[in-house]
């Protein structure tokens, strides 16, 4: 999911070199570790490089899936595919999608059963793997353009909550958008929008600017995923469609089985962030 | 295909009324002409809004043409997707499919066996419908950048050429990568890589700038499609992925049933061009 602080599940794995050591990692090495029984989140490693989001389907469900994602662009932007049984791919270069996250979610009809830091054990043949881009990419940019990031300085998980936006159907796949939400003074709002705007395949420009409940959130205080966040006085809540949005989506349609990513444990593409700038 | 000017079918339907008068129809206007029997290329008809490429085909080959377009967003920009046996969608509201594209071609097993103005007789449920972007809708920006569009001002279709370069593979849908050309003074070429880079949705930035060769174009006076162009001295041809591309992946590929559009015969939608602009 599209999260960046630690959260429970952040123990360093054995052998782990320190912290700032891991943000000049190649993601090859990062892989490598995680692969090798390392379970963290990922934010502030291989730094420069795209993470990613991660939802895995049999192929039965890949047609609506992908296409959920082309319908939904803005909460789903596909970094690329993997075709059936395929383990790697150009953006994870000698790498396995089954061992080179850090830590998975399983689901069976729609509910998380598992929670495994290895997916071998429910690798099958006819398994599609989408990589779909996060919103890590656009905080480093935020950051470099001096806008602060009230989640990494409060060192908190991002907060993301479930809108009465629905997202267009696709088949079998339907889900409501969920989004996330960062606050920005009143006078760093339209610079929000112009940074992140030149990001549009992770996530791009935000959904909505102010008035929470027009989403049908009505406590921003109560996050349905990751971590409230203080609003100081004269900030207004910026929300972007959110990569877990997916994930809400396989809760809801239910296929026999699907595979995530767990929340802020992405996996570390071989993209650089800077490929997803435009123009 | 993504072409521009009048071909050898350019000619006005019974009725028509006079082309200047056509750049001011709302998008339902020129499918409602269309489908009432007008036939003429849409360059210049109901301006401002977003024309498309058109490629249709049997559920059986969805899944593979989506991900096609996935792996390949330069040439193969997907707008919206129809469900299949679908006719009609948010981009073409009250329209129909079938009906509303001035021309058509059909394929059966990759090779073009007819040209009709109305697919009605070959429509079949499982049919899929994927309306793919048109560098129109960049073309009109750079016009209003000050830049010259050469195939314009020499009132032609602009040309198009099959390429060396393979374009990603998606199951059993392959093929090379065609490409536009358009001539610019080396003062402007950086102009027109910025104008068009802020179109990531219609084909983006070039993908190649300079020496045809490295394309494996040999002669640019003989294009593979549309027409030749005169290259005053001074310009560099400055080459655009092109939405002809899912055609010759047809061609190669041969599945039993796809439909695309004439050349220069798009459908026209209702999204403004202004939609696909970033940031």
């Amino acid at each position: 999911m599209d999260t960046e602080a630690p959260g429970p599940t952040a123990v360093p794995g054995p052998g782990a070199e320190p912290a700032s050591a891991r943000a000049t990692w190649t993601p090859a090495q990062a892989r490598a570790a995680f692969r090798d029984g390392l379970v963290a989140p990922t934010a502030g490693i291989a730094c420069g490089y795209a993470q990613a989001n991660l939802i895995i389907v049999p192929k039965a469900q890949a047609f609506d899936v992908l296409l959920f994602a082309q319908r939904n662009p803005k909460p789903c932007p596909l970094l690329g595919v993997l075709d059936a049984g395929q383990t790697t791919g150009a953006l994870l270069a000698g790498g396995d999608i089954r061992t080179d996250v850090p830590r998975y979610v399983v689901y069976q009809d729609g509910v998380p059963v598992a929670e495994p830091t290895d997916i071998t054990p429910y690798w099958r043949d006819d398994l599609v793997t989408f990589i779909v881009g996060c919103s890590f990419t656009f905080e480093t940019a935020l950051l470099e353009g001096g806008l602060p990031v009230a989640h990494i300085d409060q060192d908190v998980n991002v907060p993301m909550y479930r809108t009465s936006v629905r997202c267009q159907d696709a088949g079998t796949m339907s889900g409501p958008l969920v989004v996330s939400m960062r606050p920005f003074p009143a006078s760093q709002v339209a610079d929000a929008v112009r940074i992140t705007s030149r990001y549009p395949a992770v996530h791009g420009a935000p959904v909505h600017i102010g008035n929470p409940g027009d989403l049908g959130i009505s406590d921003l205080s109560r996050p349905d995923f990751g971590d409230p966040v203080d609003i100081p006085a004269g900030h207004l809540p910026v929300f972007w469609a959110c990569g877990v949005t997916p994930q809400a989506a396989v809760m809801e349609s239910r296929p026999p089985l699907a595979i995530g990513h767990a929340p802020g444990h992405m996996l570390i593409t071989d993209a650089r962030d800077s490929e997803y700038l435009v123009p």
